[in-house]
């Protein structure tokens, strides 16, 4: 087992022990001020900044090591951490300082009786355990969400990305050092095995963040029992209504699509209603076609387009029973015609992953109609799923996308790495008098926040 | 499988088919207004009255049945519903109509550009699976909760319990089917192999509620993937600070023990610090043996009570390992004392089950302390851990009680039967604009409520 090699309490025992320990500084953490959390925050970027040969010398290294490994570009591309890069993330450090801090916030504030005096208050989850692959600047900006909302967090980061990992870890504890906040709040892993002794450690770690590909991701949920904040697969709709204007379904179409093929928030299948498909099918494809996208239409799709002229062969597949549940993650759109309202819905409801899901119309009693009824983490009209996005939401930060039902859901923000608990302050109240035949009433009065 | 004979279309086919079933029926009644499920409460509060004898005669039957069978006096009064106690629940039912609707509320209002405008906003769940032990009034209160909130629900009851459930949703279904809202979004099951089925239903069912003994509850949480709302322990704690007044500890230890020991909000340690032990343990064990409550101390307190001949030798015994982490729901209580806040905190947060946990203390510097530190769902200050309860903090209704982590943590009231999406109406815009080298900017300006 490899930690940080700054904490000399964490290089021996188990991850157990590294949990304890980062649980135990935690709380600490927990009770700081945002003024305490943020001078911390600005240590971390001093820190960084101090650290920046060293930091850029070490990925060097990994990066050189992933050319041998002949990694694939993309994640190279990732991995990769230059001057500018690391300035930029530094930069993001301390914009997550000036966010508001969602620790202490009143909820609820209500007295139950005279001298008894509720608050429901957002307090820290307790410790993170964030796991992803690659990019090493990710550790940068999870460090210190931790510390803003008051969270331990132990970090495992790609095996290719290690010496980086390392690096940057022991410049953000080295920051925290002279601070108030006890640096084994931010804890490195770097072995695999370690990936799944985290996953096992409930009652120690709080909340596991996965980020990385989808079936990563759920090897996690389904290797946990700790809540999982994340999804695993992207699978969005377009609907194009009846209603829909024509000029705004291409753009969106093509935005949604061909803007960021592998987001989550990209689109995998495109609906058309009926009464539309003959006039709206044309466009649609034009434009798609013209931005590199292959098509897989169900049959009457390729009807329409095929009598259009506007199939070459290779641009227009017929769609599979499997296509409508795949998300390409690529230039690929699959294509259906539906025959109502409710046909979308239904189609939506059942291949749908819960995350975006967006109608084109400008009937507004069906846009609502399709915003009700559809049953996903976001529900657009009119404009582009891509929007899907918790910096496009103005929450400052994103933490994940969650497609679970129960809240938090859809993008999260600093919010996600908080809860809440009770607190409830009286004057040696007890049950009983407000129980039986002469029972005391509660006032149940709501005061202000 | 059995399910209520008044749905034709459930008596056959699987349960994942009275799942589909019950879920094409809550998404209507998910768009409904307030006064469309009030309604519908209403029509169901008349209907079990119209019903009531033919309720009340079917309990009598599972009563006898029970007798034969020689069912504990306990479980025999819960499964008991006269005409009275049924009146009670059908005004309960009306009280259920009278909270305000939790669905639609509007949480985030955003103005994210200039006609793309952004809406966090309250939404059914979906569907609840509610599994119950005896109790066949809880059939009425969770139906209408369910109906309140928007969601379908699966009930499945206790055998004892299978002829006046079956009479009780007949009368609720034969209400709803005069209303609005289609009769299938409530349904029941009656066989323990549909338990088991039911916790399987991932992605039908939204949320598993149990409601039954700890074993119960933690048998449901290992055997499902679907959320569950509840909590399998009760471990509650009540520390006695150095700077306690011990009056009031006496009568908060005496409420939080004696008042209902079965309740999960019931105490079942009492941590008193050295400094006021020797004053403040034979008031307590005093107060607590005259109550009939059995002490298993630690050595410390032992020699206390012994040295104030207060132990009979009956009352008094040495706790075990064992004892600090049993819930007993009965008249004993485990002690012991510490000599330092922070170890009465490191005791509750090893030992303590994350539901109440309370400080008696004259000193608010360490009581803010204890409830910033002390990790659980609700944190008291000079009052009793009864008060931990839906009702009491002023829901109106409890749903249950959460101690997980994540929220919704603590009393549940009508809150957590439902979660939120975004919705993002705008005028054809598309993310391409906000991005790139002339990206616009967002206005990320908030709107009222």
């Amino acid at each position: 087992m490899t930690v940080s090699s700054l904490s000399a309490g964490s290089s021996t025992g188990s991850l157990k022990t590294v949990a304890q320990m980062t649980r135990q500084a935690a709380r600490k953490l927990a009770v700081l001020s945002a003024d305490e959390k943020n001078r911390a925050i600005e240590a971390i970027a001093l820190s960084l900044s101090e650290h920046a040969d060293d930091i850029v010398k070490a990925n060097a290294v990994d990066c050189q090591a992933a050319l041998d490994d002949n990694l694939a570009p993309a994640l190279y591309g990732r991995l990769k951490l230059d001057a500018t890069k690391l300035q930029g993330a530094i930069a993001g450090v301390r914009d997550v300082g000036k966010l508001a801090d969602p620790v202490g916030q009143i909820q609820i504030h209500r007295e139950l009786d005279e001298g008894l005096v509720l608050k429901r208050i957002s307090c820290p989850l307790g410790v993170l355990g964030v796991i992803f692959e690659s990019r090493p600047d990710a550790v940068m900006q999870i460090a210190t969400l931790a510390i803003k909302s008051g969270n331990g967090v132990i970090l495992k980061g790609g095996r290719e990305a290690v010496r980086s990992c390392e690096a940057l870890v022991k410049a953000i504890r080295a920051g925290l050092s002279k601070t108030e906040v006890n640096p084994d709040v931010v804890q490195l892993l770097t072995t695999r095995e370690e990936t799944l002794e985290l996953l096992k450690l409930e009652g120690l770690v709080d909340l596991i963040i996965p980020r990385g590909s989808n079936s990563f991701v759920r090897f996690v949920q389904d290797n946990t029992r700790i809540p999982v904040l994340g999804h695993a697969d992207g699978i969005c709709h377009l609907y194009i209504d009846r209603a829909a204007n024509i000029e705004q379904a291409v753009a969106i179409a093509v935005d949604a699509k061909v803007g960021y093929p592998s987001a989550c928030n990209a689109i995998e299948t495109l609906l058309v209603h009926g009464d539309i498909a003959a006039d709206a099918l044309p466009a649609l494809a034009a434009a798609l076609f013209d931005q590199g996208v292959e098509l897989r239409g169900d049959l009457h799709t390729r009807e329409i387009l095929e009598s259009n002229n506007l199939s070459t062969g290779r641009n227009l597949l017929a769609a599979t029973d499997d296509d409508w549940s795949t998300e390409y993650s690529a230039l690929t759109l699959t294509v259906k015609v539906v025959e109502t309202l409710d046909q979308a819905i239904a189609h939506i409801n059942i291949y749908g992953s819960r995350h975006t899901e967006a109608i084109v119309s400008d009937d507004t009693d069906t846009a609502s109609l399709f915003m009700d009824q559809v049953d996903a983490a976001g529900v657009f009209h009119n404009c582009s799923t891509r929007f899907s996005d918790g910096f496009r939401y103005g929450f400052g930060a994103e933490v994940g996308i969650s497609t679970q039902k129960m809240p938090p859901r859809g993008p999260v923000g600093l919010e996600g790495l908080v809860t809440y608990k009770y607190q409830l302050v009286g004057q040696g109240q007890v049950a009983a008098t407000y129980s039986g035949e002469d029972a005391k009433s509660f006032t149940h009065r709501d005061l202000s926040l």
